[in-house]
């Protein structure tokens, strides 16, 4: 099978080729928070006391799972622990999810820009992406339910959604989510959200799991992680979780081939259940500042446009470039402002559709606020003087 | 898509019932073993230092790398560290391989009896398994050459082996693996081998790696995982090793769509490469032991056949009985000699073809040698009294 090379990885030899220049490079382009583990996960990994390190359950260890279960019940979404499967990381649980509710040549809807990675999940179950095209024009808004139910065949067999999303960080609210039901329930279609940044919400916003949504039990299926959620990404523990008996019962034939998702990994993640919400308070201030910093101060910038995303740490903006994968090879190869530059993902990565995006990159904002302050000034000054500015 | 219901898991509510009526069950059908972890994993794992557990590179650590590449050196393997890649167990090694040398629809002949979790994967990846039929009579020597080649068509991509086999425990000779390296070259297929047992060979017995064979660094795929070899099957640590660059590269986009393998796997993988020769002479002698007592054993039971393996902790047991699922049921329903019985793996779940392997099951000997002595003699009762004998 072919893979498509991604535009951030194409970046990567002149990154490395700026630092072997001696240029320091802020990297806005990667979702590797900077956050520390909680003291209670990374405890338990140093208390480890087994002496065989064994296989879990191919669902996962069940004293995670009921664990897991209330900390679902404690954000108001009533699951029983065996609505939930333990996966290794999201990732797994994509693909699971579309490997049981898919057969070669199936049909699924995303709306666009979308996490790229989808595309190699899709690729691997040997599933078609159709991309429904969002806008920065409305801040990545649910595109009409209309230009959905357009790209509806009869292959076609869920919609996927991140919310809140990457790349956009747009939070989709309760009435898109209900347009979405609609539509799933008229056309028997499942719904898969991507609720991995359930936690990172800002300016008191509120985001809905699709597992509250009435109705929806047959159709919708969760997909969570938490490698973000506590700053733990290398654990590689997520979750698929659905009330769809059958679908959990297909994905557990999937999660039996693969034997067990990782152990270790699981002590942490259990461990870290027990995370005291002081932890995830400071963690949301954190981000609201640095989110303001990196948005308001794109935004001060002559030509550039960022909507205000109100969850997970990345935002789109649309710069004044013809060519935003230009103009990020650019500020690693030929730019330096006093020693320093930024890496940009450019956001056509996230796009389906041919040419869409071309002008917008996506940024993280998981760097230190003064790093994103200093950050912001490099763009600024880049943007005075490229070439290939518009 | 449709996964088969193995065997084995249909065993699984009996062995349940069995144990709530009071009744030890001895677990010869699985792969678990009970041998200790190395000391020196465990202790990586509990002085974990980080204060964020991060991604790994999508390939695995470097360091990680290099000192696996040295461990093959020792082996008689030579390869770069940049050969080889980390990944989420031997099961994703085979998943990549696949995905990475498959079309959807293609093909790879596999001799049967084979792990069956191989057939989860190829549906996973839209591949069609095409079954060789290797005889117990034979000891599960490798079918004639020819056999193989009348089963290649244009969509042919590889033959895949496990080489100390699960589920047979047979080792191929130097002469087999000639053969089967002529057959790949003639017709450009990759090798793709699971040498994921090469530490469990007996009687002196040294497996060969298909790396080593001449002329196949553009066809050989090599699977490894260090959860046998190191008892550490939780960690979810493997690895998949090519010469192809082009190979390894297009696996690498696969990776990097899963973003990295786990980290604290990786940890006490990399420690586990400082195991002492000790243990493993300790671990041999142990298993030599076990296969004695277990294999001896059914032989000496009137009307088992079973070919004494030389590698791995499984073997085939032909039995005098018209079905082997349902002698394994009956064992666990039915029958109990003094409180005891045991939970054998049908074979037929390791066959493709329909009917193959009905009075064959699979045993592990990964139980304590008087465990298995008395299991042996459970057997022995058991098999005196079973109605559907033969």
């Amino acid at each position: 099978m072919q893979m498509p090379e991604s535009p951030i990885r194409k970046l990567v030899p002149f990154a490395e080729a700026a630092k072997r220049k001696g240029v320091k490079v802020y990297h806005l382009n990667i979702g590797q928070p900077d956050i520390h583990t909680p003291e209670i996960a990374l405890q338990a990994i140093r208390n480890f006391d087994h002496q065989v390190i064994e296989y879990s359950h191919s669902a996962g260890n069940e004293s995670y799972r009921r664990k897991l279960a209330d900390y679902y019940a404690v954000r108001g979404i009533g699951i029983e622990y065996t609505d939930l499967m333990i996966t290794t990381g999201g990732s797994e649980a994509i693909t699971f999810a579309l490997n049981s509710i898919c057969d070669l040549g199936d049909e699924v809807i995303v709306p666009e820009p979308f996490y790229a990675n989808y595309n190699g999940f899709a690729i691997s179950a040997g599933v078609k992406v159709v991309p429904v095209f969002s806008s920065i024009e409305t801040g990545f808004a649910l595109p009409d339910i209309e230009e959905f139910e357009s790209w509806i065949t009869p292959r076609t067999r869920a919609i996927i959604i991140c919310n809140p999303g990457n790349p956009t960080g747009y939070l989709y609210s309760r009435e898109e989510l209900h347009k979405l039901r609609d539509l799933c329930l008229k056309h028997d279609l499942f719904l898969i959200a991507d609720e991995v940044y359930r936690e990172f919400a800002y300016d008191g916003a509120k985001p809905m799991s699709i597992l509250n949504l009435e109705g929806m039990d047959e159709h919708a299926i969760v997909i969570d992680s938490v490698s973000k959620r506590y700053s733990m990404c290398g654990v590689r523990i997520g979750a698929l979780i659905s009330r769809n008996k059958k679908l959990m019962a297909t994905a557990l034939k999937f999660a039996q081939a693969r034997l067990s998702p990782p152990t270790l990994g699981q002590v942490a993640a259990e461990a870290a259940l027990d995370t005291p919400q002081s932890y995830f308070d400071q963690v949301i201030a954190e981000y609201t500042e640095r989110r303001n910093i990196l948005v308001d101060g794109l935004n001060s910038i002559e030509g550039v446009y960022c909507p205000k995303p109100k969850g997970a740490f990345y935002c789109v903006a649309r710069l004044p470039v013809r060519n935003a994968e230009d103009f990020a090879r650019w500020l690693l190869a030929e730019f330096s402002h006093e020693g320093y530059t930024v890496m940009v993902a450019p956001a056509n990565g996230f796009y389906a559709t041919p040419h869409k995006g071309e002008n917008e990159v996506r940024l993280a904002y998981v760097l230190k606020a003064e790093d994103l302050r200093h950050s912001v000034e490099i763009l600024r000054k880049a943007l005075s003087i490229y070439p290939g500015r518009v």
